[in-house]
């Protein structure tokens, strides 16, 4: 088995997490493709020479604050729904927590929003997750929708609209009820349902580790 | 009353509208962000200097080619709608033309999807006219949402995400008439009715006359 890593090998990794945490507010601030390398290692504090020691290309960079932020999303959203029975209440649960991160976490939102502009994170990243609990509840019963592939692009795009109304400081306190009733509507489900779902309690849990140092 | 245009206000008025449909192309290729008044002046085939007989900066042009756009889109969808009684049945014939129109014209389609990244186009400009559509639904009972602001975001988003899906080349055939009965079961309608009204025939009528020379 390897030792603790040394001083040199945690100096290392602090620099990388500077790096990646830098990038992250820079793409949340001004979007990935207007981001250049010295911006980067100028926030983080850090010679522009260094960079090249962590990451190939600016590019590379940017791929791994989306892996680090799709992969921390998704565990929370599995996190929040796994004791959920009801496949449209684990619809609107993940739909409401997106909704309340870009309240609570702006910088979180933004980054979310501006990577799904350049690298269509949401589509890529997020759609398998949420495809596959559609495809859960269609085989149940529970939701119905004419066309899957349509439902998921027309969840996805709302979802990131009504984030960027919370965003922007226009959108009403509930809007994550808001949203996720019109999005169990969208599903399927009747009028009456959709407002009693949309409505559950959610579970609580410890707010979600942050997947790179702020 | 002044006389037609002499020559010299023809050949002014035709390098105008070369530089903005320069423009449009340019946007729906690349996004307004990245690009070059040079670029445009390329693409336009005339001097760099006389972009500025015409336009004071990138950002006058661009505004320029919003304005002509939405313009466009606004009557058209005006023009299609204004025999149709049941106020579902506008804004399903509205979200059907806007995703048809993206499999015919991909170019105005791209131009539509960069347009509301850099500019809120959506929301800025057609958000008025579906908000109005959405109110006399609403007034009249037939249309019955939770939040309508939340409504009007979710249904642009959801529109902006199935054009997307069209044009990447993915969406299936009948794209229009899915991505319409999403919409009008979120609006309040039940199942079997968002069915039937999304499907009721689209008004025949000539196709919209392009805002700028191709």
């Amino acid at each position: 088995m390897a030792d603790a890593p040394d001083r040199h090998a945690r100096r290392r990794e602090a620099t990388r997490a500077k790096l990646v945490a830098a990038t992250r507010t820079l793409i949340a601030r001004q979007g990935a493709d207007s981001t250049r390398i010295q911006e980067i290692t100028d926030e983080a504090d850090v010679g522009f020479g260094s960079f090249y020691n962590h990451f190939e290309s600016k590019d590379a960079i940017v791929e791994a604050v989306l892996a680090e932020t799709i992969a921390a999303q998704a565990a929370a959203i599995d996190a929040l729904t796994a004791a959920i029975d009801d496949p449209a209440e684990v619809v609107a649960a993940a739909h409401r927590s997106f909704v309340r991160r870009a309240r609570s976490d702006p910088d979180w939102g933004w980054l979310l929003l501006r990577l799904d502009m350049s690298h269509g994170v949401l589509r890529a990243s997020l759609g398998p997750y949420a495809q596959s609990d559609l495809r859960v509840g269609v085989a149940s019963g529970r939701l119905q929708v004419p066309d899957e592939t349509i439902a998921l692009y027309a969840m996805g795009g709302a979802l990131l609209a009504v984030m960027r109304l919370v965003l922007d400081g226009a959108a009403p306190p509930d809007a994550d009820v808001h949203h996720a009733e019109g999005v169990l509507r969208l599903l399927g489900l009747d009028r009456d349902e959709a407002h009693e779902v949309a409505r559950r309690p959610l579970p609580t849990r410890p707010a979600p580790t942050p997947a790179t140092p702020r």
